[in-house]
């Protein structure tokens, strides 16, 4: 007892101790949007809000929602609805599950067998072991498969296609090898996996099975589980290959909530669902079936982790495919709780994490999801201390993420016509880990967050979050780099693509956005198995939920600040700096193009490519490229100038805009949070209507991974040249437009 | 018949079309250091010379010498030696074998065990193949072994220390890993082999193990023999584990010739001798070791092709290696063979290629072996038609490269005297394969080399060698590199460092040098194992020969224009501007060396390292570096100008060389074919006094790897700065002296 006495006096000393340094800080330290009065009462907010946040919490939430398997229909999925609607309404909030009806396959039948005199099944079937005790719960795992994959009944030769990306398609090319009609068999990883089945198909392949290579996340990244956290030769990755990158959310209701009364399209007529059966197998799984290819040696870069020697094929004997499915309407429950602004009611900060997961997702996306449950318990416990948040919070837990973003995209398109009005921003959350900060999001918001970097402790080392990102960017960079960004912390936001529920709040409704977490020293190969587990997450992912309740605290500040910031904090100028950036990087890629392409042809004329082929292996000449014109940037680059000087006068006045009446600080903070939807088009993306920002989408053939100036930037990747054009004056009357918004809340500071 | 004739009145008409597409292509060339007329001369004896040769010779030659193994002390050695010398003396050479006694350990007992409860015994054993029959020879085989390794007897924990050099160590520190009293296991490649046992004997190891990992040679390269030719399981790389870089050669007799009556060290006393145990394993063998290791999970770019985890150490339980050698001394046969030059009989043009291999030896030494003497028949041919070379040309096949360029060496340093005087050039090859033209050499030949890479076909695409080489450049480059490279043929010659015969000519004397061979489109995993066989050879490295004799046409023009030149073909200027680059590249690593420094300490001070670190993982912080002064570059600098101007001043007056005075003619050439030996300095580099040639060097920690600049570079990245300072002076005086040379030459050209 004694012992114990001591330590806690100790413990009391280090607390005033950093009472008194953060004290000091505090001092010294502003908050953008706020009022010097109001600074000090938002940090002794911030202040109790980290005190009351309590680890213990995350971890019995994560206990229990990832008892069981909980996608999309099943009973866990709408216990853990109704479990965090009693939590939220108990901690204050105005909570309601919202259920909308979605098209959700199972599968019926899923055989993948090698045919001819060494026939083999594959196994399609994870382990259970004794160390995971949930990894047993046969019965109620949803079994290994690709949601929206087509019904099929295929035998074919294969063909091993690397990541399945179109590059890899030209260099089979190159090969003088044809998957039309085969089927293929790609690699994880590389791009999002629905882009794989898709190009795929676009070739003419009849079906495809993607496998999780050992060099991506098994036993060449660490020992596998349960000795360490990377995947075993069973494991395999579920998910959806929806096909996204058109629209996300139910494939029978785009652009409308799939209420139980919306207009639904017959399955024929969903573009988004794959048009090939497509099926995720183990390593295990396959071995055999990379073991039977013939054909020439896989180029040094295709090749992974397997004791073998990679073959592109075709294989030596035909492999047979049989898949069909449940193509079923299903309910998914997504939850809603808020908390009502004292003064401007109608302006909602919303904050989202899903809570659905393929198996028992306790990294993915529970380990995100609780420490949004207790930022939202400490936030109730706030107001019941007599903290209102000025505008109104809306904390949500979607369902139905990992098939296709559903229960985002269908809230929204629902409510889309009030989130217009009222949606000052979104911040998203989808699992966490120990390590460093990661942020994306509307550049406009890069300030805001690099404030909030700056206040946030890494629980680890007792610097702040940003300080030690910074120390591991500069120790893991190469000398000159290192020469290059010594001293500078400035975190950087990523662009957004479309890996979560972000999504539809930004591309589709131009919504100021944030999508963070924590990772780096948490790395496993359990995604999408039956091993993302409680068991597995607190042993080597976030042992203690350190990081879970650091993460709370950023999320948290971004929450509070942006509900009562007197003005809200839009930074301009650092959005007319990134996207100078991304019109350079366009107009060099341009450039890059046209000197690759005249290069290129110059060599076919000189014969090269055939002088210096061996002439023992099959080449097939790249055709002559078309010649890249030169584009006309000056509208863009006429509306970046214009955006450059009003964005700087702009944000020289910021600071005196809590100056202004009321009134006009409330005029100004629409025109400020509504200024992002100026950067939408109605008519969307070339051949994708449902994206409708002009700055930022995902890959038509990436997936996940962003294209910044998407409609120009695709347009010289695909080279149409025409469409290209044409976008460059869609940005530039975007940008003027924006530039409107500027100059409108500018004439309300003078 | 018809069809027969038919296609053989084409290919008349296609040999009539070469011939006036050839006669045109010479009427516009001309011959570094040939007048008008005897250039036309040369090309009518290359056309004959190139008419004469054959490929099925090279094939009978190599079925013969690769019948058995034929390594140092083999009945198969001496045979070989005696076969030569009969042929040689056939073709009209005067020719001998000159023998010298070296110190040749040869295994008695090998042991390598893994201890514990599961123990393991290595097998040290290559399968007998029934495609390959020479590897059946089992009682004639050496066994796997490194030559020069210890005797020992050791016991102890085994560390996975990736590729074994330097900055692996380093890494290793940061782990806190020591290997001080332990058993190191190293990947193949990366440095020379002799470089692992010697830095961990430096480190306080006390064995080591080197193996062939899958992901460099075996599997992961492409199929393994006998279905590919890449290293089957328990393939194994013999090899010399002599220090080379401190000299090559008999231990027992440096800077002599180990002729019998030579004085010889005692073993004890001869500092090359590897100072711990060292053996060569398979990956079959490796894979039990290194499953058993413990400790942290190997760093991403030291993990191979095995199909585990790999992990650093120490092992969980003790390793065991026993090695004993018989320590004799073995005869060596060096094959000399002369065909005197009619006018300038005391300027002699060596060429070579070693002759014992580790076994069967078929690439490695014997396809660049028959290429030589192919060449060397039809020179013969030629004489008895009537040529004569001008210069004596010299013909040797050396024995005893294999272990450490014994045969080289010992002839070297044993008619030193008289090659100084004499020797005009040492042309070296070293097995040879399909594919494109390499070679490296004294940077005054790389203009002639040029001319010669013109004037030699490749094979298989009817295009000279030097077009090929271009269009595989440009076709294996980035887009950046393409259009920097686009339409630049000229061959750059790449440094030589040790990795074959020249070295003692170039290194150790100043003898003008070069090194070629083809290859690339014959990549295989059979390097000094028993695999390395004429079935091998002939299957997968160059089928039918083709480009043997390619090697014969190219090194055969090297040796008749060098040989028959009025004027010695030299470009100062060439040198020049390498010797400039090299000077400024160590100028670049003085200033990356200090920046890299100071960054790192400045990232001490701010603790970057610590914060950085993941607490869960040992991370032992570097210590701070001294700082890097700057050096005085201006006598270097100088001397580089006075190079300059002297050297494109003679390089202006070197084509009206060919009209002065036959007497004339002969001092300028001595001066020109001597001025390589004003680059050596006898005092030699640092640590190392055998090695005299102050601009190239094999590596002290690299082996093969050369260092150019070696004084100052070696001086830089081992932070001894007052020793760069001083080879900064010392490489200045040794280019004024140099300068004096061609400042000599001019004045016979005035």
């Amino acid at each position: 007892m004694l012992k114990n006495n001591l330590i806690m006096q100790k413990h009391i000393f280090l607390v005033v101790i950093c009472f008194l340094l953060t004290g000091k800080m505090i001092g010294q330290q502003k908050i953008m949007g706020f009022t010097a009065a109001n600074t000090v009462k938002q940090f002794e907010w911030e202040t109790q809000f980290d005190a009351q946040l309590n680890p213990k919490n995350l971890d019995t939430w994560m206990q229990y929602m990832t008892s069981h398997p909980h996608h999309v229909g099943s009973t866990q999925d709408r216990a853990n609805a109704e479990y965090m609607l009693a939590l939220f309404q108990s901690w204050g909030f105005e909570a309601k599950i919202e259920t909308f009806n979605v098209l959700f396959p199972t599968p019926k039948t899923r055989v993948l067998e090698l045919l001819g005199d060494k026939p083999f099944k594959a196994k399609l079937e994870e382990s259970a072991l004794k160390a995971d005790k949930t990894s047993g719960q046969k019965s109620e795992q949803l079994p290994s498969y690709n949601a929206y994959s087509a019904d099929g009944n295929v035998t074919a030769e294969l063909v091993f296609v690397n990541r399945g990306v179109p590059a890899d398609y030209e260099e089979l090319e190159r090969m003088g090898i044809d998957v039309k009609g085969k089927i293929v068999i790609a690699k994880y990883g590389g791009s999002w996996r629905g882009i794989k089945p898709k190009v795929a198909a676009e070739h003419g392949a009849i079906g495809c099975i993607m496998y999780s290579d050992p060099a991506d996340d098994g036993y060449v990244q660490g020992d596998v589980y349960p000795e360490g956290p990377f995947r075993p030769q069973d494991g395999v990755q579920r998910g959806s290959v929806m096909d996204m990158p058109v629209y996300p959310g139910d494939p029978l209701t785009p652009d409308v909530g799939s209420a139980p009364t919306a207009k639904r399209l017959n399955i024929k007529d969903a573009i988004t669902l794959m048009k090939i059966p497509v099926l995720p197998i183990s390593y295990e799984d396959a071995l055999p079936f990379l073991k039977s290819m013939g054909g020439v040696v896989a180029p040094p870069s295709w090749r992974g982790g397997l004791p073998i020697t990679y073959h592109v094929g075709p294989s030596r004997n035909k492999v047979h495919l049989q898949l069909s499915f449940n193509w079923d309407i299903k309910p998914i429950n997504d939850v809603i709780a808020t908390l009502k602004g004292s003064e401007y009611p109608d302006e909602w900060i919303i904050r989202g994490n899903h809570h659905d997961g393929w198996v028992n997702g306790a990294s993915d996306p529970v380990s995100g999801l609780v420490a949004e449950l207790e930022e939202a318990r400490s936030i109730g416990e706030l107001a019941k201390k007599g903290f209102r948040p000025r505008r109104t919070m809306v904390y949500c837990a979607w369902d139905g993420e990992e098939p296709g973003l559903l229960g985002s995209t269908e809230w929204v398109e629902q409510h889309q016509e009030e989130l217009k009005q009222k949606a000052v921003a979104y911040i998203n959350t989808d699992g966490n880990g120990r390590g460093f900060i990661g942020a994306s999001g509307s550049h406009t918001l890069e300030t805001f967050f690099n404030e909030i970097a700056d206040s946030v402790m890494d629980p680890q080392m007792h610097i702040s979050i940003k300080d030690r990102l910074y120390a591991k960017t500069m120790v893991d960079a190469d000398n000159s780099n290192r020469i290059k960004m010594q001293g500078n912390k400035h975190i950087k936001l990523e662009a957004l693509g479309a890996g979560s529920d972000y999504s539809p709040f930004f591309q589709h409704l131009g919504i100021n956005c944030m999508d963070i977490g924590f990772g780096g020293e948490d790395n496993d190969g359990q995604y999408h198995s039956i091993y993302d587990s409680y068991a597995l997450f607190t042993r080597f992912k976030d042992p203690g939920f350190a990081y879970g309740v650091t993460l709370s605290k950023t999320a948290g500040r971004v929450m509070m600040r942006m509900a009562n910031a007197d003005i809200i904090p839009i930074d301009f100028n650092t959005f007319y700096k990134t996207l100078n950036d991304y019109s350079n990087d366009v107009k060099t890629l341009l450039d890059n193009t046209r000197a690759g392409s005249e290069t290129q042809n110059k060599m076919l004329q000189d014969n090269l490519f055939s002088l210096a082929k061996d002439p023992k292996k099959v080449y097939i000449l790249p055709e002559e490229k078309d010649i890249v014109p030169f584009l006309n940037f000056s509208s863009l680059d006429n509306a970046l100038a214009g955006l450059k000087s009003a964005s700087e006068a702009f944000q020289k006045l910021y600071e005196k805009s809590t100056q202004l009446s009321l009134e006009k600080q409330e005029q100004l903070n629409a025109i400020l949070y509504k200024a992002e939807r100026s950067l939408l088009l109605n008519q969307g993306l070339p051949r994708r209507s449902w994206y409708k920002h002009q700055i930022y989408a995902p890959g038509y053939y990436t997936g996940y991974g962003v294209k910044t100036l998407p409609g120009i930037r695709e347009g010289i990747e695909e080279r149409h040249w025409k469409e290209a054009q044409e976008y460059i004056e869609v940005v530039a009357k975007t940008v003027v437009g924006y530039n409107h918004e500027i100059l409108s809340a500018m004439e309300l500071l003078k």
